[in-house]
């Protein structure tokens, strides 16, 4: 429960009406009661909120909020910028309960800040340390020397390998996989797909062979205000670790290969997937199902479009699309083409039959 | 155990010969032996039926029965939903005991119809309500406030979160996470990302930014007959609820983002990965690997072939299918020119030189 | 802690110098310390190698050990076959303790071989069978009568649903699930999806319709020497099992599904997705995020680049690529065309002006 005047405090933002009235919770303009916050940050919403019960809302800048039949209103001039301060504040969580939940399985040797919570069958290993301000949700595994920093958030089923390291401020989403093993295999002799690689074709006359396991040494280092989606998976490194710089984010179903290094404030949507050895720059946006071969580099402030397949270095800066993923421009000129394809195809077969056709005394 | 008579009047299916025999389980016609049900639903499988040593088969409609040395059998005008009915009646499921298992914690104030079945080492929050006839698996997690109906049916770690709502005869594959935090985010000023949406290509000067999180505060809400397969993966809304409608099927691997509604009767096969606020139609079919972009809408019985990446709204009834995803038919014809792209390019080239040619007194 | 000598007889590799040192761990040429093994298996890490501390170090043939400051060196003709040896050999583990853990719920009725080893909170079904030297990691679930053979080393939060059948050597990665129902369902007249696979893009006429589970009355059968990666899927056949062939490595997040077949020795890269009936032959290599539609075979040693998706037959020994795949080569030759593209258009625009013109007295 808050008041509109506390709400605009933590927002930073300018309110106006009745400040002392109370919040139980956000809702969207048209389903908004009396002791909702409606959210209504576009003149688009201005019907729905008259056609609702909502005495307070969010709104546009210079919004008529008397007008409005509102008895207090806030205003927000970037509207996601005001979400993410609003559902800060209302967001119930999942309900942890503070302290050690006695299901838990803890190693003695493991140093938990005296602050942290632990869910029920939760397994934390030897010489595990847990920062202050820390919750462990219920089932997840922490494997033994792994460290986090404070104020970590873990939902249930979360997996931590043996000496990871994370920052403060982490949250993994349910079923979150960070330090499997990398997928890295050889055979004795050269193989099909090593030879196919190398001649963008042609397996040559490699024999069949079983593969050899390349373990990894590595695990997996994580920066400050990193968040790993649900049922995504980051692998160890094989020597070094791999590793997710300060301040990025992973959608749900990604899955970031072994020895790869992503910078800071990145943003990698759901199923996207980079191989092993990939380095990333900072404030590179992957869309959703983006696919990056191994060994490349992504250069500063590149964005991908959603499904594109990247199959080279990318300069930094650069927009891209496609599969292969070549700039977003050019991709959209060879698209709008393509779908033209059919008719030059044909305009092609009469130009034929014209040039051909002139001189008839051949 | 059952005898033919049962199985056929379970299919409403007509029967011949002697119908008190016994089946233990179901067969492929070739290893069938005498105590098992052949399924041979199609003339092609008369060679292996009568190679096996099976005494009772379903088989297409006015097969010989005798003549395939049977001595009972059973008739299939579609053998698809014959094989519906038998796998329904067979299916041994994975043991999970009756009654709640010792090992598993629940809440005092959860309310479990009496004859809910909890596995091992499940977990299940504060005022949690579960309907009759459920199976909860090992290792499950269930968040507080969360409803499920009647005749729930859940295998190992799955996860639903707090507050998620779900009605009769669901079931939930091994992994499968319901209700994970949407992936939101947003930077104070606008981004690259936002520009290159917008221009479709140009990140303009936005400067590099840290992500600031919008919580979700909806959560999931599924109707009767939904199945969501193994470590798939639907997020909580931001405000309002993330929505399946009845009888909708998820496949592995898949994704729901944050808000999205599908109707009813959809099917969405292994990978899928649909953003968020997405509106999805009635018996809406999406193969393999398809991805949707997000705001966008897929009217009514739109089928979306294997791979495609739907970047835009879709009518309703349209058949799609590419990257970007358009009309099939479209993309076929489009797809047969390109394979001849190659040869158009020397076409043209040749036109070119013969187009230049004719005057040579220039 | 290795010697030397101990090292370079496990890789039955050449050494040369004090071979009495000992080894702690591996590390980059640049970051090793005294007691590391430097990899350095080509000359492009010299000089990393000079300006790191390593006394010891694995290098190419030939290498000038003594040039380089090094105390003692062995030597690698296949740097890859080397890492295999070095990190096998090195390789901490989990840290998983001998002994059943007493909070794993283990049925009486199983049957553990002396020697093995149950992590905390897994919980071992009914009859279930586990051969000698496997470890059973942290809150994995193993569903009643299956069976594992010598050697299994699983990760945690895995699950292996009843009746499947593993052989020797098996590694799952965490979340691994084997043994999810098969994604099955039939209307009970014909459907669109049905309609519009048959026609390529016409729907037809078929009526709105409910969804009818086809259950999984098959299992998952693993041959000997199988690695399934962090979160991947294996589903149940529908009456005969899923078959994953010896020597076959799964990457994270790969989805096989029903009644799907492959041989040995395979690579299937992360988030690779196979439908249902797919039959796949050995020593076959299917890149990253690649898709194979069901009912099809691909052949022996196939090998297709990421993101492939598989619509037909492939017969043994090719390499594709494409969506959809087709040989790589021809792949390449179109992609070169396509981004001519928007000059050939204007190039045949030219030419039908050309070709109009030179007839002004039309």
């Amino acid at each position: 429960m808050f008041t509109v005047q506390q709400i605009a405090e933590t927002l930073g933002a300018e309110a106006a009406g009745d400040l002392s009235l109370e919040i139980q919770r956000a809702a969207e303009p048209g389903d908004a009661t009396g002791s909702d916050l409606a959210l209504a940050m576009s003149p688009k919403y201005a019907d729905a909120l008259s056609g609702g019960q909502a005495r307070v809302a969010i709104l546009w800048p210079d919004a008529d909020w008397q007008a409005l039949g509102l008895s207090a209103a806030i205003f927000a001039p970037r509207p996601r910028m005001a979400m993410a301060g609003v559902t800060g504040l209302l967001d119930k969580g999942q309900g942890v309960a503070p302290g050690i939940h006695p299901s838990a399985v803890i190693d003695p040797s493991a140093e938990l800040a005296g602050d942290v919570s632990v869910g029920p069958l939760a397994v934390i290993g030897a010489r595990v340390r847990i920062g202050a301000g820390s919750v462990i949700g219920p089932q997840c595994t922490i494997g033994m020397d792994a460290v986090l920093g404070e104020g970590a958030y873990l939902r249930d089923h979360v997996s931590i390998g043996a000496r990871v390291t994370i920052g403060d401020r982490f949250i993994a989403q349910p079923g979150a996989r960070i330090g499997a093993d990398g997928f890295s295999f050889v055979t004795p002799e050269v193989s099909a797909a090593e030879n196919a690689r190398k001649t963008m074709g042609d397996a040559g006359d490699a024999r069949a062979q079983s593969w050899l396991r390349i373990h990894s040494l590595g695990a997996v280092e994580i920066g400050d205000d990193v968040e790993i989606g649900a049922n995504s998976t980051i692998d160890n490194g094989t020597i070094r670790n791999t590793r997710i710089g300060s301040g990025t984010k992973l959608d749900n179903l990604v899955h970031v290969g072994h020895n790869t290094r992503t910078g800071t404030d990145c943003l990698l949507c759901g199923h996207t997937g980079v191989s092993g050895s990939v380095e990333i720059g900072n404030n590179v946006v992957l869309g959703g199902m983006c696919g990056v071969v191994d060994n490349i580099f992504i250069g500063d402030g590149v964005v991908a479009g959603g499904g594109s397949k990247i199959l080279s270095n990318v300069p930094a800066g650069r927009v891209i699309m496609g599969y292969p993923a070549i700039k977003m421009d050019s991709h959209t000129e060879i698209y709008k083409t393509q779908r033209r394809l059919p008719r030059l195809a044909r305009d092609v077969e009469m130009l034929k039959k014209a040039v051909s056709k002139p001189d008839p005394s051949d």
